[in-house]
């Protein structure tokens, strides 16, 4: 333990959604000790500059070179925080810096590298609605940039058919709008009209909007590239209440026998 | 917001898988405002005592009528933290309280309740691991409590068929050990017998022990009630490394073209 200090070492580390009370200690310890955090420009803002911290905030879509950059400074002796929204491991830095690892120098494979959960949006968007996560269910990038659109289909369908809950990373952007439009017309065909949808967009920001309608009633452009989207499963039910609806699975896959 | 701490609330927050570093500072919050702490006994033996602060620790299975018992109290104008491990949205507390809401007197829906997001195991786990959620995942409590065996199995094929990485929570019980036997039966042929899967057993706790095998080495008795299990995507793969191996699944469905 006595040369930790010493060597480099990346933490590749979740600030969670947005709001700072959802940071873990954790990641709050790994920042304080960093000498240089790297990341996309957003994510890079927020945290505070000190002395002898480095801030290399990079555009989006430069995913790899990004860990190569974490990587090499980490191999010369620094200590290197990447730091993404959300959970690093879920459609994040986590991967693309493993990814980086495998392809590059074999001298790398002795950097002390650790992955720093964080809270992820669709764990975020569902507490803030209710529970519509709490029986089984699956996560899916809707982003066509690294899979054929044929596949996110058969997914959507094998995952309807399976009657999970869906959450939807990445929905819509404005260089391929056809795309949730066709998501949606596929889900209604499979889950039925009236099976409800979560657009829950910027959670837990100032910018927070939850919207709650049926499939029906979905339109595209209630997504956008800060929203993340839920979809219930058969047995997803809303609580209407005055100070506004709640989207809630119960814990049983059936009808109660009382 | 004056009247907010006159009225009674309750809020169902995640204690994270186990480490003191990843409660998030929102739940903190929560507990030192909290008159009340409810939950399953070792959850509830997390929260220091303090004066004002009284503690309800309860047995398993009996989520209702601690669901029950949280909205009661706050119904009587009390400050009730509904304390569950990992996140209280996911196969845990907060699909019981929104039950518990619905079936119970319409008096509640005027309770303020709030769900406070916390790290969740498989997403702990796979932090520990590598990434091996990082591309399209489901997750599935494999516990035949609450679901007909025959459902779980349909589940597993079709999450098989659409490549999801899974993620198995409630893996294994001493009253019902011959499920996750046939789990891993048919998950042998429908993946086939090289594909990777992670036994994390107490994550980021003094016991937490991960191990990586093939399907073709896996055995039921490598999971008990502690254990999250994760099953990799056909993409997932592993980084051999003197410190222990990573298990990752990259970002792109299809090989990469360089």
């Amino acid at each position: 333990m006595s040369g930790a200090q010493d060597r480099g070492r990346v933490c590749v580390a979740g600030l969670g959604p947005g709001d700072e009370a959802l940071v873990t200690g954790e990641v709050t310890q790994a920042l304080s000790e960093a000498t240089d955090v790297i990341g996309y420009i957003p994510y890079v803002a927020r945290i505070a500059p000190r002395e002898g911290l480095r801030l290399h905030p990079s555009d989006n879509r430069v995913e790899l070179d990004r860990a190569r950059h974490a990587l090499d400074l980490a191999a010369q002796g620094r200590r290197v925080v990447v730091v993404s929204s959300g959970d690093p491991g879920v459609f994040a830095m986590a991967s693309a810096l493993f990814e980086a690892l495998e392809a590059g120098p074999s001298a790398w494979l002795d950097i002390d590298i650790r992955v720093l959960p964080g809270i992820t949006a669709m764990l975020a968007a569902s507490a803030r609605a209710g529970a519509p996560l709490g029986h089984d269910f699956c996560a899916i990038n809707l982003s066509d940039n690294l899979k054929p659109w044929d596949l996110i289909e058969k997914r959507l369908r094998l995952a309807a058919e399976a009657d999970f809950a869906m959450a939807f990373y990445n929905p819509r952007s404005a260089s391929r709008p056809a795309g949730f439009a066709r998501a949606l017309e596929v889900l209604r065909e499979a889950c039925g009209p009236e099976r409800p949808i979560l657009f829950a967009r910027a959670v837990t920001t100032p910018d927070e909007e939850l919207r709650i309608v049926s499939l029906r009633e979905a339109r595209p452009e209630m997504a956008d590239m800060r929203t993340v989207v839920i979809v219930g499963s058969s047995r997803t039910r809303i609580i209407a209440r005055e100070a506004g609806p709640i989207l809630y699975t119960p814990r049983s896959a059936v009808e109660a026998a009382a």
